[in-house]
C-alpha cells in the first residue's frame, strides 16, 4: 500500500491553504482610523476566514476519512486528488476577494460572492470524483456495500446541492450566499452523520493487514 | 491507531504558522530613513516575533506529549483539533497587528495588545478542550490516574489565567500585557514541569503495542 | 531503507510551492473598475496558474513513482534533489512575473516568457539528473532493465524539447510558446504512457522487503 | 523511539522558509523599465536567492543525518530544535533586507550584510547546541567514539568561523562577506567529507532494531 506520500503532500496543501487564509487578514496600520473601528469595519473579513477554515477542516477530515479506507493508489487518483487540491488552492483568493467586495453595493458584490461559491462547488465536484473512482471492486479494503454505495451517491449529490443554490442566490442576494454555505459548514461540524462525508460509507477501521 | 495524519496536518499548520510570522518582519527599504534606525524603531516586531514564536513552538511541544498518547482518533477530536488550529493559524495575524500598534498612543495599543492576547487564550481554551476530551475512558493507551487528572485540570486552569489577565491588562498599559505573555513563554520553555503542559500527566512512553 | 524525509521535505516544498502559485491571484479591490471586469482582463493570471499547477502537480507524480523504487538514500541524491526544487521554488515567481508581461506589447513579453519556459527546463533537466542517479547499480530495489533504460532516457531527452522549443519561440510569440507548455501538461495528465514519467522504467511495485 | 513529528514539523519549516525565500523575488512590474533591465538591475536577489537556498539545503541536510541516528527525543531536544528553526525562519528577511541594501551606498549595506550573516552565525550555534546534546551518553543509537567526537567538535568550531568572519568583514565589504558565505555553501555541496555536517561523526545507517 502506497498511501503515505499521497497523504503528505495533500495534508501539506491543506495545510497551507488554511494558514494562508489568515494572511488575507488584514489592518491598514496606524493612520488609518481606530483599530477598533478598522476590526469592526472589516467583518467581511473574519466571517469569511471562519468559513473557508471550517470548509477546508471539513473537506480535510473527509478526505482522511475516505482514503485511509484506499487499497491501491493508481496514478488516476493521483490527477483525481490534483484535481481536488487546484480548488482547495483558491480558497483563499476566493475567500479574499469575496471578503473585499462583500460589502461593496452592486454587481460586484454579486460576482464575488458567485466565484467564492463556485470554488466550493468545483471542491465539492472534484471530491465526488474521487469518491466515484473508490467504488470500482478492489479499491478499497472494505468494498461499500450496494445499498450503502447508493444512499452515499444520494448524500453526494445532495452535498453538491447547496452550493449549487449559493451560487444562483448570489445574484441575488450574496449576504444569504454567505449565510448558506456557513450554515453548511456548522451542519457538517455539528452533524454526526456527514451527508457530505464518506464517513459512514467508508468503515472507520480499515483491516489490520 | 490512526493518529498520523492528524499529526501530519497539525505539524503542517504549525510548521506554515511558525514561518509565516517572519512574513510580518520587515524594513521599509532603501529611501527611508537608516537601516539601523528602522531596525531599532521596529522592535516591537522583533520581540512580538519572538514570543509568537516560542508560544507556538510550546504548544507544538505540548501537543505533541498530548496526541502521541492517545489510542483512537475520532471526528469529535479531529474538530476539537481544527478549533485549535483555528486560533494558532490567526497568530501571525494578531502578532502583526499587534507589533504595529504597541508604539501608538492611546486606545489603539490597548485593543491591539487585547486581540494578541485574546487569541492565546482561545488557543489555550482550545488546548484545554483536547485534553478534556482525553480524560474519557479508554481514549488514551495509559489513562492519567485520578489524581494526576485533578492535578492536570488544576494547571491547565491555572495555564488559563495568565491570557486572562493579560487581556484585562491591556487596556490599562500593554507593554506589560506584552511582558506577561513574554514571561509565560519563557516559563514553560526553561521550566521542566511545565504547568500548561500534559507532559506529566500523560506519561510520556506509550505503551509498546 | 531512509527516504521517509527526503520524501518529506520534498513534499512539503511542492505543497507550498502549489499553494503559493495562487497568492499570484489577485483583484486590485473596490475602485479598480467592475470585478467581472478586472477577472476577465486578468485571464493570463488564471491560464498561468492552471498551467503551472498542473506540471508542478505531474513532477510531483513522477517523483512520487521515482523516489519510491529507490534503495538507498545518499548525500548525492539529496543534492540532486535540492537542486530539483531550486527550480520548483522558482516557479510561482515566474508565473506571476509571466503573468503580468504576457498582454504586454513588445520585448517584455518575451523575456517574461523565456523565464518562465527557461524555470520548466530547469526543472526538467534537474529531474532527468535524479533519473540518472537512480540508473547505476543498486540503486533502486528493481533495476532498470537495459532496454527499458534506453528507452526511458530516449523519453527523457524527448521531454526536454518542448521547454527548449518554448524558450526559443518565446522570442517570438509568447502566446504559442505558452500553448505549447500548458499542452506538455494535458498530455501528461491524460496519456497514460508519460514520456517524461518514470512510470514504467520504474516498477510500479516495490519488493515487498 | 518518537522522532518521527520532531522530522515533520522540523521539514514543514525548512519547506516553508525555503519556498518562502521566492517570494523575496519580484520585479516591479510593466510600466518600471523593461523586465530585462529589472532582471539585471535586482541581481542581488538573485544570488541571495541561491546562497540561502544552498544553505538551507545544507543545513536540511546535515540536520537529516544528525536526528536519524537520535535514540530517544526528550524535552530539552525539542526546544534546541525550536532554537534552531527561530533562525531558519528568520532567512527569508535576513535574505530580503540584504538583497535591498547590498547595492546602497555606505553604512546600511554594512548592517544588511551584517545582519545576514549574524542570523546564519545564529543557525550555527543552534546547531552546535543539537550536536552538543547527542554527545551524552545514550542518545544516539551508536555513540560517536571519542575521537571521532573530538574531531567532530573542531569541524564544527570550523563551522563556526566562517559566519563570524562574514559579521566582521560585513562592515567593512558586504559584496566580500556575501562571498565568502557563498562559498561555504558551495564547499558544502561539492564536498564529500563535510567539516559542518555530522555525517561522519554520527554513523550513517541506525542499526535495524
Amino acid at each position: 500500500m502506497d498511501r503515505g506520500r499521497l497523504e503528505a503532500f495533500t495534508d501539506g496543501v491543506f495545510a497551507v491553504a488554511i494558514t494562508l487564509l489568515a494572511l488575507d487578514l488584514s489592518v491598514a496600520g496606524p493612520g488609518h482610523g481606530s483599530l477598533a473601528y478598522q476590526l469592526g469595519h472589516h467583518w467581511p473579513q473574519f466571517v469569511a476566514y471562519l468559513i473557508s477554515f471550517l470548509t477546508i477542516g471539513i473537506i480535510w477530515v473527509n478526505h482522511h476519512a475516505l482514503v485511509r479506507n484506499i487499497a491501491k493508489v493508481d496514478r488516476v487518483l493521483l490527477f483525481l486528488n490534483l484535481f481536488l487540491l487546484l480548488f482547495v488552492v483558491l480558497i483563499p483568493f476566493a475567500t479574499s476577494t469575496m471578503a473585499s467586495y462583500l460589502a461593496q453595493p452592486g454587481y460586484d458584490s454579486h460576482v464575488a460572492m458567485a466565484v467564492y461559491a463556485g470554488v466550493f462547488e468545483g471542491m465539492a465536484i472534484a471530491f465526488s470524483a474521487l469518491f466515484g473512482w473508490t467504488l470500482k471492486e478492489g479499491r478499497l479494503h472494505q468494498p461499500v456495500p450496494r445499498h450503502a454505495r447508493r444512499a452515499a451517491a444520494g448524500r453526494f449529490l445532495a452535498g453538491n446541492v447547496p452550493y449549487l443554490v449559493a451560487i444562483s442566490v448570489a445574484f441575488f442576494t450574496p449576504a444569504v450566499s454567505l449565510g448558506l454555505i456557513g450554515a453548511v459548514a456548522l451542519y457538517y461540524v455539528f452533524e454526526n452523520t456527514p451527508a457530505m462525508s464518506l464517513a459512514e460509507a467508508v468503515p472507520e477501521t480499515p483491516p489490520s493487514t
